[in-house]
């Protein structure tokens, strides 16, 4: 009798959201609310506007794959100096 | 005495998430998963970039404000042909 003991990997997806810092003037979203208001919805305040990444990372654990999404935003995906991004992780297998 | 009567304006904060359509080739989430693996994280599997919008909306029910934010979407922040979104609402007063 044979058993398959091979390990599966295990799949994460990590969403990410990374927007402007509150004290950043976010031109786009002003030009999007402008934009907005022209078509008749005054009571739309403010836009900001921001990323949206979804990563598939291929790891056993979920501590590895946080620690992989964290450091993608920090070294490629946001510029922290302007930006802040917040990471949710999902199993996806 | 004095009563305030005047009626308080209701906030909502749309969070609109507005990805590529599966079926549409993303370059720019290959030029990352490219730019990830040269950094050495050859787990990440596949990349996928979107746009991420906040929308404030001074409206006194939640079904103006759903109806606002859908409208903005199609009309303006996502082409529906290549994209599709995704609204999540929140009450901010």
């Amino acid at each position: 009798m044979f058993f398959n003991t091979r390990q599966r990997i295990m799949a994460y997806k990590a969403k990410i959201r990374v927007t402007l810092r509150p004290s950043i003037l976010d031109v786009q979203g002003k030009a999007v609310q402008h934009a907005l208001d022209n078509l008749g919805y005054s009571s739309v305040d403010t836009v900001r506007i921001g990323k949206y990444i979804e990563v598939s990372i291929n790891e056993d654990n979920l501590a590895d794959a946080e620690r992989i999404a964290d450091e993608a935003c920090r070294k490629l995906l946001a510029n922290t100096v302007m930006e802040d991004y917040s990471i949710e992780l999902e199993k996806i297998n």
